[in-house]
């Protein structure tokens, strides 16, 4: 990737800037869809998470630790070049301007400082060997993953269809967590003495409680009495409604958001409408 | 918070009423969101059912019994200073109206009366000792969660497009418990010699019902032979539309809900329409 | 029910007619909600169904089976006499119009026929006492319940909405069938030889696939290989989408209706519509 | 089928071709729904995959080797003559073109390889006898009835319908992924040592994860320490909200589809729109 970068510098220093902020970042780019140094990263992206995910499973590994360990490695120095050469590009962004002000605030951004953890890992894997560190860093890793967010304009329109009913999903999980300590203080009531293992308590007959409320139905917990039964049936047919109200208030909020988005659409043909 | 609001008084004995008022009833804020006070309730209301929930657990009580006492003293103790205050100002509610005709109407509303119901666990707590009584009570307790729907403007967007499709969703209950009836009475049919104990009886076989109708499929009970396996398989297929026909009516429903609101705000905004 | 209504008909012959076909039909009924007698009947339906659901669980029966039977005979004495009287009516209704050819007509109404239907268990239950015979009516008898269907207006509108949209819940119902042919015949070159018992054919793969495409996942069968729980896992995917279309597609078609019906109310209201 | 089809082509050689057209491209015919031609073509495409499902229980097969040979045969035989029959007549299609040129263009159509393959499983039950060929070319056989779609109407509507929300499923798909690497990293860390069958590694913990977050929930595998199940709680809840945000994208796609045919249905009656 690097070298014919370098050849392009040469040729047009000053556009160089210009095109390589064109190609690495979606928003100014003229075409749609991705550029080809973006998939690639992406394609990176799932592979660094694919690769921490198999490390794990000794199945896999045998004996190519080292393998893992250069892979990790490789991954990481493509990541610390694209963080460097975004931070540099930075200042052709309007919404962060230039100088080092600018510089300050992509670094800030919440994007920038996702690209920074995801080089961390390496650090842990180099340094100690404590199993715990070493275990637990994987979890950022696999974050990275989340950076494909970044690309995707499907995400924008989502966002803001979510945000648009961000009322109505609370209140929806808030009706599911009072469904989850009713029906759970019930089972208590009937079930806590006949199997004090598993409706022994109000947080022991949680679990059975999200496991049917969410039609999961795991199947080691379940009540055994008639009226365990039934009270655990009106669990199992409201969980039915705990399903279907977000899915109703996110179809609402996307017919919405489409609404909106062909108005907006109209009202750029006519002139009278810029993006931010 | 006792103190303050008494050097309050003293300052403004008039004025206190009606910025007291202000303060605990959400529609009369000026601001959007919850005032300082509605907040701290809300997690004290939150907190109090967390209580109630692990008491429950020998784990977490083990010997600090006494300490569980004093916490739920303590927040009854909040809880009837805020019945009492929000007694005092609901003559400023026009709802209720001045004088004691308006303060009987207030205590005979369902929130006030929730409201009292949440005090009731103390009582029990320190009256009786029987099992029983002192495990019940504590569904009381988990009810007062029930209260933070007083505090939600989108509760009553909610209960709105789930009244105007009111009986719709009813209907898609009807057609729920008509399938549990037949599903489970061909599977008695079928079933019913081999596996007595799960399908000897429709009512034994309403139990497998329910658990595949919803999707939970816990696995305690399910069809052996040929037969009873494809009824079981169209039975799961049924569950499918069963999830999907609330969900479709809900879509619609919020679709309609935001659709009026938005030709409303319309209204309000040429100044023929007045809330409420 | 039936001496006060005798006596009406002396009072006003040809006028009681009218009136009774007005308290039994709810959609020539002026004010809103069912009459008194459809709500006695709807009552009588749901009780009967439970007798019957009731009278296979030797725990509620007992020594009480001449009373079951009792029971039985009562009610269809006075679904009997519902089952005449609305044929008698059924002249009064538009749609079917007067004369033989109109009764005829109306008793070959799907309303009629299951009317008709539900009055056949009796017939098993004091003719044979063929083990079979008497366990394959139950289901008749539990399907009376499908009858409630009659006195519910949200049942045409719900059939209209559904019948928009048959072309595509069919076609959903077909990529279901298709995923289940896929899925099992890919478990089964997978896992047909490690569980024979339970992957040996595609027919017996069937009932793992459906169990997990409709996410009911009773957990009697599973995956034990890695590859067949990749494939499980995409399969348990899919079956998100399984859920997600006919929800989806109901979604659209109830918004629809409630758009269709807003415009007919406006058409109705301006004097340019007319019922069929 | 062949023999009044050949008497036809004697009486009228020109017109019998675009009959045949008319009577095997759906698009073609006047009339609304199918052909009897295509209605027994399914059936046959449905009987086909039937046999072939039925073929590996050898409950059903018994002795009957032979006869399950000769249905395949015959089946294929009928699945030959239509495909001849098809690229004769592609000529009066004017998507392909007259000629040879446009007889390729026609046998290069997605639809005319799909009707090939259907063809090819016969050569392998002819030819070899390897135990493996003869069980993977079932998966061939059953894609047969993936032809079906080429003859609904419904298909077109629900591909545009998908595809005009394809950015927005596949990043909800995205964020299943997402979900499914974040909860099964967790629970490896939490519960690894203790089940190390089960979670000792993400790809084994994947298993749980997927079962979980589908909320098919086989019950094989399930944390047993509080911290793992609070995130298996977690889990299952992200996992409603996975169902639910499909359904909502795609019931939005429907309600705008529908929209659009309306509009488009409105400028066809006012003579501005041709088909494609």
């Amino acid at each position: 990737m690097g070298k014919p970068l370098e050849r392009a510098e040469i040729a047009a220093p000053r556009g160089f800037k210009q095109r390589l902020y064109a190609e690495l970042e979606p928003a100014a780019r003229h075409k749609p869809g991705l550029s080809v140094t973006n998939r690639i990263i992406c394609i990176l992206i799932i592979a660094s998470a694919l690769f921490a995910v198999m490390e794990t499973e000794h199945e896999f590994v045998g004996n190519h630790v080292g393998a893992f360990l250069a892979i990790e490695m490789a991954i990481t120095a493509v990541f610390s070049i694209e963080y460097v050469l975004r931070a540099w590009v930075s200042s052709e962004n309007p919404a962060f301007g230039p100088g080092l002000k600018g510089l300050v605030r992509y670094l800030m951004s919440p994007a920038a400082i996702l690209d920074l953890i995801a080089l961390a890992p390496i650090v842990f894997a180099l340094a100690g060997s404590q199993a715990f560190l070493l275990r637990a860093f994987r979890l950022l890793r696999i974050l990275r993953v989340a950076r494909l967010g970044r690309f995707s304009r499907a995400t924008r329109y989502m966002r803001m269809a979510v945000a648009a009913r961000r009322e109505e999903l609370v209140l929806s999980l808030g009706v599911t967590i009072l469904l989850i300590f009713a029906s759970s203080t019930l089972l208590y009531l009937v079930e806590g003495r006949l199997q004090p293992q598993q409706f022994g308590s109000i947080p022991r007959a949680m679990w059975w409680s999200v496991s049917t409320l969410t039609t999961v139905g795991y199947g080691d917990v379940y009540p055994i009495t008639a009226l365990g039964r039934v009270l655990a049936g009106l669990t199992a047919i409201a969980g039915i409604g705990l399903i279907a109200m977000p899915a109703g208030i996110l179809a609402a909020a996307f017919s919405e958001a489409a609404h909106r988005e062909h108005e907006q659409l109209e009202e750029e043909r006519r002139g009278e409408w810029r993006p931010e």
